[in-house]
Formats: structure tokens, C-alpha cells, sequence
């Protein structure tokens, strides 16, 4: 049986061309980017280059990227280090409901040990922060506003830049979670008007490890990792060598693929959401209908439970993801979908499809023969379902 | 010219079994370990397999190993979420002045960001923190004590045990940083009495971008990166699974080499000491002259910089530090070396060698031919060893 990976927004392969430019730097060109003679020079050049290459797909100067260990730290660093920073401002956080774990616990974290009050804004039932309604909760205390680009629950796009021109005129530092976009969808930091704005390295195809920073030059920062002054003392310890070739070598792939990587991953969308919507009833299609991320597709299907159905499909060979990767173990319904107004059964049949630009055309038709049949199967065994079905042929009576 | 490569306390290469074990979790088994498919349940079980290979390095349990990015973030760990951890407790913290960064930067923004008053522990000449000195600073408030296990940059080893101890018998956590000793010196967390142990993966053999914290179970922690229950809910963001395996690959072949490597390490560095100190004059062995790690040569010579040291080395082919690495361009004069007592001056011409099982022999041969003369060659263009030579020659008639 053949896999049929759907999960890319879980993990993604590293490309080959970023291995092979990383391995070097394993061993032969292995020396501390710190240290003050040649080979660390080299390496330290290298470095250089790559902070200009991940740069250039966020149309930022090269000087304004500082690598992490992952997206995750980014985000940390992002709204711990920017609230630090502007404690003297006042102590209000502003964060969409949707958001990413790390940004929703870092959030969380000020509150607790900071005493921040933190706004975590409403979406609409397409998962969508309003800028008016956001503008109604600024206050002259407000420091931060955090607003993912894209959903890697729901697939919303947000309107970054209408939500970020609000918060430059109300003098309040912008970030945005850019890990589910960065890649498909095209971002550059000075249009949207961002202060800071975040990467992963495995989004782009580059290996777990590595992710970024962007940074507007003005915008201050508390490091949150503490040690010498490497990422111009922005990110203490040692440079990850091997990831940081990795992440550039990804981006510069990126950019040059973007359109193209764009217009594939929408292909396969909208065939697997046509044949769904076609093919298995009692299904909502979860976020913006358009406005969205082009290589994902989220459903909930009544009367099921999204676990299983990830189970049923992965004997068939079939990988899909019921959530956010995180959220998957550590809440039985996902907050995101509560947000656009699910109610919890309906929330528990989530599912989500995340494509790759290796995914293929025949992969879809195979999921949508399986899919329907597993759908079928789940809800045969389902009391909720039957239930509804009777209610339904009740009330048809 | 061959190159004779001496500082591997900044950077060692990875192993090449420690890559070959890596390379297939970078594209073939790539999926995320939260995941609920069989595709990332395998990859969770050898997670598993590598945070017991990492325990039993240093005698640990297996469920008592939290992944971090690097030694740095295993500092910012123990320090910081450990001591927000305890707050209840108090906020008085104890660090040796001769920590590394990561682990003074961590102390110094609990000071500045969460009232923490923190002692700053002078050591001896040698380097080494007395126990009686610490009595004398716990308070009922100190909620955390951190003494690395040995100094990068003067090679001395710690009497951790008798410490730990100490802060046992007062109810007080105890970390101590090994990223030096690990692999050279043998660990045992239960001998030792520590609740907290860093560790750092390329100093083992790991590539750059992983490293551990050991964790004593009883010990609360306050993660630092936020977000999914990755590690336990200690340390968020996606695993970094490649990084992981080489961490557990290289402290299953550090736990098998232990005493030939130290033995190997021990050899080269007595003959380089012995050859030093017979052959140039004025100089300082810094460092505990017995208690320091096997592979560690660290010295001061009057009269010149360390720096130029590097630079006229480098044109041979040797490689050798001036300090830690991350110190050596933030600051003119060590924080270590002022610590042990020496004068400004004498620091200035602090220079460390650091040698790995790769090492042999020849190199130490080499080495002992041009040291001496680089020394030499520098002294003649001193101003301030002339001045010495002139009041030593007036002192003598």
C-alpha cells in the first residue's frame, strides 16, 4: 500500500538540495561561528548569507532576522520579548483566540507571572479577527497585538495588513504567526506593515530544529533565551549551524517555487474539497472559503470523531491530522473551532488535509474513494448519528 | 599545512555514526511525534529509546530527561524555571561568578525582571567554589543554587557532591551545568545529589541545536518555551527528532569510551602542560592544577594578548580559544580570570586549548615547536614585557 501523507502543516520531509547543503557543516566545517580565526570567520560569513536569504522571502533587510530553535520559540520570543521590553508602556496583550499554543501560553504566561491582562479577540465564524473589533479593544496600555497570518486548524487567511496598519497608528507593536504561510502564500513584512513576524524552518522544508524571527529594527526586544551575545544579543547559545543553512537554503528555494508551489497546492484543494462536499453529507467545510490557505482543507463531518476517522485512514494509508499537531493529544476539543462557533459534537469530527508540492493528483482520487467509505463506516457504528438520522427522518415524516 | 585543531570545548565535529544514525529522520521518517498515526508513534518510541540512552550517561532515570535546543536553553531552564517555579519559596538565587553566560544572563534577568537578589559566589584561586562559602550565603529565601561541574575556560572540576549536599540538607534545588564534563568526567546525578544537570550535545559529539536538562522528578520547572505538552509540558515546540537521535546516539558512544577518551585527553594534555611550562617563561597554568577535566590545557602569558595569540596560531594551522567562546568577543577581560585573582593584564594573555579523542600525539609535538614561538614573537613587540624585562633586569643588578 502507498502512504498518502496529507499532514505537511505536522511535518514536512527536508528537501534533498537542503540536506545536501547542510551536510558540510556536520563535520568538515563544524567550528564555533564565535571564535576568532578562519574557519569560524567562514562559517560566520556563511551564517550571514542565509539570514540575507531568509530576508529576501519576506522582502526584509537581512539584518532583521534572528534564528530560534523553531516556531515555537519565535513566537515566545515574540510576545515575551516585545512585552518585556515595553513594560513602562503598560501590561495589556492583545492575542486572537485561534492562535497557536505558543503564542495562547506565552500570553498566558504574562498574565500569570507578569500580571498582564490579556484580550484574547473573538473570530468570526470564518475564524476572521475583525480590524473594527479590534480596534475597540486597544487601550493606551495595549503593547502587543498578536494575529496569526493563516490557521493551520481552519486555513483562514487573515487580513494582516488592514489589522497591522491599525496597531502602527495606535503606536502598539504588531506580530504576526507566519509559520502556515510563509512559502504558499506571498509575504512582505514592509506591505503588511509587521514589527515581527515568524518562521519555521520544517514549513519551508527545511529539518526540525531551526526557525526565525523577523524583527523591524525599531522594535525592542528582551532576549528569552539569556547567554553571550550571538543573534546581535537578541538569542543566546550557539548558532545552529547545520539548521540555519538548512532554513536558508529552504527559503531561497521558497521564493523561487512560490507561485507555482501555490497554484499546485490550490489545484489539489479545491479537487478534494469539490469531492467531498460532493460525496458525504452532514459535512461542514471549516474556515474562510476562499481566503485561505491554498494547500489545506479542513472538514467537520457530524456524528463522528475526527480521532478515529485519522485511524480508520491511516489503514488505508492515508495520514491526516484531526488538529493543530500539538493540540491533537492535549485537549479533546479544539478551542479554534469552539471560536467559529462549532458546537463541540460537531468540533469532534474535525479533520485536516495539508498538502506538499509532492502531493499528486491521483493522490486525491484515492482519498476521495476512501474517505466517504470511512465516513460511512464510522457514523454505521455511531449513537450521535443515528440519532440525528432519526430525528431528521421524524422531522421529514 | 595540516590543521591541528585545539578547541573543542567551542566546537567539535559531529560523529560520523551520530549522522548516519541522524540521516534518516530528516526525509524518510519525518513525521511529527504528536501525531496519533503509526508513522509518528514509531518516531515517538525512538525518542523514547534516545532520553533513556541520555539518562544512563549520567545515571539517571529515563523519564528525567527534558530535549532543549542547546546547553544555553538547558541553563535558562534550570535557572529561571526553576526559581518562578519557587517564588513562593523566595527570590534569593545563588550562581558561582565564574558561570557561564547562560547561566549569569538567566540570574541577572530574574534580578531585573522579577526582584530576585542574586549571589554572586567568589571561587579560590584554583577556581573552586568552597563549601563553607556557600553555607555561609543560603538564607531561608535561596530558592535555587547553580555551580557548573567544571569551567571551559580553566578546566577546574567542582566538588559538586559535597555542594549538592549542602543545599540538599537546606531544601534548596541544585543545578549544576556539565556541558564540559559530560563524556569525560563520569556523571552519576544520584551520587552527585543534583536535581538539575545541563547537557550539551555537540560537546559530545551531537551536531549543534540539541542539548538536555536532567531534571530531578520532584523538581518543579516553569517551562521557558511555551506551547504544546512536548517534553512533558517542560519544554514546548516540535520535537527536534533528528537532533535527538544524534544526542542519543553520541552519549551511547560516550557512555562506552569514557575512560579511554579520558585517559587519551589526560595523556595529550599533560605532555602539552609539562612542554609549556618547561619551555616559555612567565606563564601561568590557570585552573585547578589536579581537579580539572582530562582534556583541558588553559594558561596565561604574561606580556601579550590572548588574542593575537589566536590570530599568530591560526597562520600555523593550530586552533586554540582565549576564553569561553561566547566571551571572547563580548568582553576584553574575563569574568573568570578576574574571579581567580588574576590582574587585567595577566588575563590578557589567556589562552585554552582543548583536545578531543581525535587528537594525537604529533599535534602535541607541533604545538610545543611553535607555541613558544608565537609567545616569543609577540613578547618582542610588547611595550609591557619590555617594561617588565627592564625592571626585572634593574631589580636583579
Amino acid at each position: 500500500m502507498e502512504r498518502t501523507y496529507l499532514d505537511h502543516a505536522a511535518a514536512t520531509p527536508a528537501r534533498p538540495e537542503v540536506i545536501e547543503a547542510m551536510l558540510p557543516y556536520f563535520q568538515e566545517r563544524f567550528a564555533n561561528p564565535s571564535a576568532v580565526y578562519d574557519l569560524a570567520a567562514a562559517i560566520k560569513d556563511t551564517i550571514e548569507e542565509q539570514r540575507a536569504r531568509v530576508a529576501e522571502l519576506i522582502g526584509a533587510p537581512a539584518n532583521s532576522i534572528i534564528f530560534t530553535s523553531c516556531g515555537a520559540e519565535a513566537n515566545n520570543l515574540a510576545i515575551k520579548g516585545a512585552a518585556l521590553a515595553n513594560l513602562k508602556k503598560g501590561r495589556h496583550l492583545i492575542v486572537s483566540a485561534i492562535e497557536h499554543h505558543s503564542v495562547l501560553n506565552s500570553a498566558r504566561f504574562l498574565e500569570k507571572f507578569h500580571d498582564f491582562e490579556v484580550t484574547f479577540l473573538p473570530v468570526n465564524r470564518y475564524g476572521q479577527v475583525e480590524p473594527e473589533r479590534l480596534r475597540r479593544v486597544l487601550t493606551p496600555a495595549t503593547v502587543l497585538v498578536s494575529i496569526q497570518h493563516a490557521s493551520n486548524e481552519i486555513g483562514t487567511v487573515q487580513q494582516i495588513p488592514e489589522l497591522a496598519a491599525l496597531c502602527r497608528e495606535h503606536g502598539v507593536v504588531f506580530h504576526t504567526d507566519a509559520v502556515a504561510t510563509a512559502g504558499s502564500v506571498p509575504i512582505d513584512v514592509k506591505d503588511m506593515e509587521v514589527d515581527l513576524l515568524t518562521l519555521s524552518g520544517p514549513a519551508l522544508g527545511a529539518p526540525k530544529g531551526i526557525g526565525a524571527l523577523y524583527f523591524r529594527p525599531k522594535v525592542r526586544l528582551v532576549p528569552q533565551i539569556h547567554s553571550g551575545i550571538q543573534e546581535s544579543g537578541r538569542r543566546g547559545g550557539t548558532e545552529n549551524v547545520p539548521g540555519i543553512i538548512g532554513l536558508g537554503t529552504a527559503a531561497k528555494l521558497a521564493r523561487g517555487e512560490l507561485e507555482e508551489r501555490a497554484r499546485h497546492l490550490r489545484f489539489l484543494r479545491d479537487r478534494l474539497v469539490a469531492g467531498v462536499m460532493d460525496r458525504i453529507p452532514a459535512v461542514i467545510y471549516t474556515g474562510h472559503p476562499e481566503k485561505r490557505l491554498p494547500g489545506h482543507a479542513s472538514f467537520c463531518f457530524e456524528g463522528i470523531e475526527g480521532e478515529a476517522l485519522v485511524f480508520l485512514l491511516n489503514r488505508r494509508g492515508i495520514y491526516a491530522n484531526t488538529g493543530s499537531a500539538c493540540a491533537s493529544k492535549a485537549l479533546k476539543v479544539s478551542p479554534t473551532l469552539c471560536a467559529i462557533g462549532l458546537s463541540p459534537d460537531v468540533a469532534q469530527g474535525s479533520i485536516v488535509f495539508t498538502f506538499s508540492r509532492d502531493n499528486r493528483d491521483e493522490e486525491m482520487d484515492y482519498v476521495l474513494i476512501e474517505l466517504p467509505q470511512a465516513v460511512e463506516r464510522l457514523r454505521s457504528f455511531s449513537p450521535v448519528w443515528h440519532k440525528k438520522m432519526a430525528a431528521a427522518s421524524g422531522e421529514s415524516r
